[in-house]
């Protein structure tokens, strides 16, 4: 069972995955998963579909039974989960410490059949429908009352920290609302109790206002680089409509997301090349016995909102920003903005 | 000029160092460093003292004038700043926006004279030098009210973040205090205002205690795998004499401090082979005016202890990581220093 482990100082809860585990002479940081790639092994191709656990969920529009082929976007549990869906928290002390089990769910989403297709060469229809089986899994996944956050997030790349090519999508839903998280909506209730609105749609209006950091616009979204990025070339899109939950996300805004996101990779690799990339969703958390959330902030709804990180990962992190918590950017957002609006692409 | 910008969200600086900047077309993430790498023009060598920056500080034993051979540590401003040692903080708005120039200091500690001796490797003896001209730099830059804080710290191979072959450590001031170091000392104050206590001191009781997680110990330190290590493999070593300040470290702690990191080094490698690591120095800010420590935490010499991280660099860090704030760790800190204490090494 892995663990959850609260540090003592810094209140920062790490995932102790012993199901993860190697043995030391295991470690081969630099071994490369990409290069013995083999399409007949590849259990999250089309025709594979025995290879994986059975799936959570598929879209078929043939209407083919389940874990056979005829899907274009696929579910599966993960198989190498770093939380577990069996059991209960039962949160305990260990001396000064504090531990509890590691329950959660590990969840992967594979981006279409295609054992070569990249997310970024998707037809927009089809992603899409991987942004509406993003929602459709946090709205089931957030129906656990053991779970206080369910988050999307996209690895591209071995520098990514993505260990299988196949394009593909993660979901992990925690018993704690994420220390990142908390900090959004602690920076979020700080603006509200001063200023009575959400600090979201304020940087919205303020970057319409400027004009500056802006890469990309349609009715629903906002892609912009942000005024105090951490990484050359991140992008943060916001939406119009202020929401504080990715759930409620309309038909509209879930296509208009889609195209801004689309839109903004094919600028990226029109700038740098093939690169590699993380996306990240951050949606409200739930409110349950252990995260308090209604209780700590009541009017949540007002003044936080969802939102898509995208960076891609052209610097290396080293003990700077481990031992700071802050990060050295040598590329000013508006430097990066400008190159990106500067890279015409066609979307379809 | 660099320039410190403010997340409006997260409350995290930014820095934008531009005279780091390259064009996007010039990013190439996988760049090897040290394949081309010659010792004649390496300009941290003895005998290439012309190719640095003048010296700021060097541990010269046989009495030789500066910048010249003769040394055995060597201390020059970074030749690529990421901030900059002239000028005024100038904090200004900008719009909804927090930004200010990017003053500090960013200093580099060259290990030795000789392009291929590796930090491990060095006599105690000349740890101890290294670890003495640390705090001396420690002490000299916070003289300068400008900055709130000074870390010391060490990126060991290519994907902890060394650009450079030869060994050398960084020092960098910054006229804000970093942010993991505000989450220590607000968890401390947190423990301080419970039980008047410092958790750094009930840490090593506990430890000491539950004997399982100890990596090594010295009459002056202890070393072990934090209960919740977000990496495998992690150490920090703790002072047992409570003291916030690096700068108040005893010759005897000195001596003990540089013993331990050499141990635990040698015992990382051989428990995993050569591998690229980072370690840092956490001790108390400075007062300042714009730090206002001595106001938001007045009793912070009682319950702050000055420590080291260390960590190997054997996992890479992705979307969840980013995104979550929380970390995913294979190895159980319990395993891991079973592991290490094992493994059997003499210090000289």
């Amino acid at each position: 069972m892995p663990e959850l482990r609260k540090d003592p100082v810094l209140n920062r809860w790490v995932i102790i995955s012993t199901e993860r585990s190697h043995r030391p002479i295991d470690f081969q940081p630099e071994y490369d998963h990409y290069a013995g790639f083999d399409p007949a092994s590849d259990a999250f191709a089309g025709g594979n579909e025995h290879m994986t656990p059975p799936e959570i969920y598929a879209v078929r529009p043939d209407g083919s039974p389940p874990n056979g082929p005829g899907w274009t976007v696929r579910v599966i549990p993960n198989k190498f989960p770093a939380l577990r869906i069996e059991g209960d928290l039962d949160p305990r002390g260990y001396g000064l410490y504090d531990r509890m089990n590691g329950v959660g769910a590990h969840e992967v989403i594979i981006s279409s059949p295609d054992p070569y297709l990249q997310f970024r060469d998707l037809p927009l229809s089809h992603i899409v429908e991987v942004f509406a089986t993003f929602r459709m899994r946090v709205e089931d996944l957030s129906r656990d009352r053991r779970f206080a956050y369910v988050m999307v997030f996209k690895n591209h790349g071995q520098s990514a920290g993505a260990s299988l090519r196949h394009s593909h999508s993660q979901i992990i839903a925690t018993p704690i609302v994420p220390k990142r998280v908390l900090e959004e909506m602690d920076g979020a209730r700080a603006h509200w109790k001063l200023k009575r609105r959400s600090i979201f749609v304020d940087i919205i209006d303020q970057e319409l206002l400027m004009q500056e950091r802006i890469v990309y616009e349609n009715d629903q979204m906002l892609a912009v680089c942000p005024f105090a990025s951490s990484f050359p070339f991140e992008i943060h899109i916001l939406p119009k409509r202020q929401c504080s939950d990715f759930r409620r996300i309309t038909p509209e805004e879930l296509r208009g997301l889609a195209e801004a996101v689309k839109v903004c990779l094919a600028k990226w690799f029109g700038a740098l090349g093939e690169t590699p990339y993380n996306f990240l969703i951050h949606t409200a958390p739930n409110d349950t016995e252990l995260s308090g959330v209604a209780e700590e902030f009541p009017y949540l709804d007002a003044y936080f909102c969802w939102h898509l990180e995208m960076f891609p990962r052209l610097i290396r992190t080293a003990g700077f920003e481990w031992g700071t918590g802050y990060y050295i950017n040598p590329i000013p957002p508006e430097e990066a903005a400008e190159h990106l609006s500067g890279i015409e692409v066609r979307v379809s």
